[in-house]
């Protein structure tokens, strides 16, 4: 890879001239790149956002910068995470159309990926946080995960394919990194970077302490950093979904690696039920109502992920694994070696929502329906609901009874107080 | 990898010439090549082997061929996997000291290795077709698998070190596809290459039709083909082990690849459980006192996994996985997330034992132990209850109590008659 040799970082003023000799995207914006205007409205902590406007249409421009940005430039990070970006939305684009951005161009030594403008998508976050209703969200996400749970594995791909795809993304070595430490490890002890709500030491203290805890939650950074079922997102959270009221998009793929099957939907439901618990800090009418649209969110989403997982299951199973010849062609039914992998993928999902929920209220990058909440005690109670459903999601992953189950034990928290 | 532009079999008449140069070689046979005597000995399928012999000392020679020699040239194989094997030696020179030939000279091109001769070590397979003891095998073999998987693993190495040798493994594709295939799939249905003794009908219809079982077999392929937990040997049997009466190495990790910890020692353990069934077949006197030194080495090689594995937990966890920070430094015990760990990884193995069992009496390559039974009846008879207890270790995989009782199990199928 020819990465960083002669990397420029973009700015407002030396964006038009760099990139107005790009065909892709003078043809979107405007052939004459003078008359570009260009914001810079990246909100993130590991890139520059620029959207592009000219005569002709928008596009945006993501570059990777080579430190993390919510630290200051003393946590230097590869730009060859651009390049992964880039490889997993031409896959998802593949596996699952229509769920990701266009891209127009990319440019490996500049770590810059030009894409598709997406308007008026708002990042789900921010409506969820608004307590706004996004149409057919759970269907279009349960979908997506599906499809590129599925159709990145060995139960769709050629084995020599999927190996050889395992080997390219093996090379992102330090942003899964991130997640190993941030996400699995860190919210189990007093890690550095760590911080947490006043008020919350008790339950901190709490789930510090619970030796079974731990274990289970390293048993999953065990499957994830040593498990090659598909290539996951890697960071579907509801701040890499771009919606409008009526559709969505998925975003911001360089945290892309091969993992397990169950870890994209187990982080989105994470932040689904992050949400939820968050609501009580964003507003008093129409809260229990709105909060009952999050679970059907959930629901919804699982139910869209199974239905779509066996469709693929029984119309698209052309890999090497639960092949048709032991079971069809032996006149053999395979729905139960189906109800199997669903099983395991489930048990993989709820643990990694577990501790996503832990890591999100105990460790560096916390979340804005959270955050946002300015009433300290107030979040603090709503924070230690999620905690402890949290811990409970972990230790019990193995056992439990789905995603209907899950959002009535949600209810259950969220009419405890804990502190 | 400049492998196989100027590929060229070697042969006895050319070897001299040919290696006579490499001062490696020259130096443990002897400085005149025109002095070495060359034997080829080579009784597998998919290399060439030299014994080279001069005034100085001996050394072997083994070169890829790029075919499969059981089924003729008609299955070309790359010649890549003597760059795996020789990178396998290396790693496990490094990870278990004393337990692999030493290697003496590497050409990538020529696919070749030339490595330290042996003497008088055998093939184990055939010491125990023989009836021979071989001192200290349990201890040996259990140590070999603890200590490679270990520090191969998270638990030892950097995590950036390991997934780029991930990605440098990625690139064995053929090699574990034929392991895919053979061991994991094939056994069970009527594929092509298969074959099995007259008389096994029944129970070999009644293995195929058991769905539960090919569930099993299917999601033990799904874990070995998207698991990389550590570097496994890959072909762990009896004919990759040369013993004398008192020591042992470990040969031809061609198969090497990132699997499951439990791979290993459950491919080796089926070895055992097969040379214990198949003993009827090749003796009277000293039988039952054989059949017992079998189980007792199963249990030796068990334990001395177990014993190998802990105390490299509580000395070596150096890796990302149960930091210590979670653990020791919190004054938390991490005995139970190892026991977790093991047990997960005992799982793996008791389901892969099980599978190999059956490969090696329906698939491709079967195995000496039963093979060189003459009188078909008996060896069907045999190879029935090596099939039946190996449907029942894959099938209760996840819930046996440990070595002790697999080989209390073994006892009583060896009783039982099938057909």
């Amino acid at each position: 890879m020819g990465l960083g040799q002669d990397y420029e970082a973009l700015d407002v003023e030396t964006l038009p001239a760099r990139l107005g000799g790009v065909g892709a995207v003078a043809s979107r914006v405007g052939a004459d790149a003078s008359s570009w205007t260009v914001r810079e409205v990246g909100d993130g902590n590991l890139n520059l956002v620029f959207i592009v406007e000219g005569p002709a249409g928008k596009a945006v421009v993501k570059q990777a910068l080579p430190y993390v940005r919510l630290v200051g430039d003393s946590w230097p990070l590869p730009l060859y995470r651009a390049f992964y970006e880039y490889h997993a939305l031409v896959r998802q684009a593949a596996r699952a159309p229509g769920t990701v951005p266009e891209v127009l161009y990319f440019d490996e030594r500049q770590a810059l990926i030009a894409m598709e403008y997406l308007e008026p998508h708002v990042i789900l976050r921010k409506r969820l946080i608004a307590g706004e209703r996004v149409e057919g969200l759970g269907p279009f996400l349960g979908c997506f995960c599906a499809r590129t749970a599925f159709r990145g594995s060995e139960l769709y791909m050629a084995s020599a394919d999927k190996k050889a795809d395992v080997a390219l993304f093996a090379g992102n070595v330090e942003i899964p990194a991130i997640t190993e430490a941030l996400v699995f490890t860190d919210p189990y002890y007093d890690a550095e970077m760590n911080n947490h709500t006043a008020g919350l030491d008790p339950i901190v203290a709490k789930l510090r302490a619970d030796v079974a805890l731990k274990v289970k939650a390293q048993r999953m950074l065990q499957r994830f950093a040593s498990n090659t079922e598909t290539m996951a997102h890697g960071d579907l959270h509801s701040g890499s979904i771009m919606s409008t009221l009526t559709e969505s998009r998925i975003i911001d793929p360089e945290f892309a690696q091969y993992g397990p099957m169950g870890f994209d939907i187990g982080m989105l439901i994470a932040n689904y039920l992050m949400a939820y618990f968050s609501q009580p800090g964003h507003r008093d009418s129409d809260l229990d109502a709105y909060q009952e649209w999050i679970l059907t969110v959930i629901e919804e989403t699982a139910a869209a992920f199974d239905a779509e997982f066996r469709r693929l299951w029984a119309t698209e199973r052309t890999g090497m694994l639960y092949p048709k010849a032991l079971f069809e062609d032996q006149n053999h039914d395979s729905a139960p070696a189906c109800d199997a992998v669903l099983a395991e993928l489930w048990q993989d999902a709820w643990a990694v929502c577990g501790i996503e929920m832990h890591r999100r209220c105990l460790s560096l990058a916390h979340n804005a329906d959270f955050e946002t909440i300015e009433d300290e005690p107030l979040r603090a109670s709503l924070e230690a609901r999620n905690l402890m459903m949290g811990a409970e999601l972990v230790k019990a992953a193995d056992d439990l009874a789905g995603a209907k189950a899950v959002c009535g034990m949600a209810r259950g928290y969220n009419e405890r107080d804990f502190l």
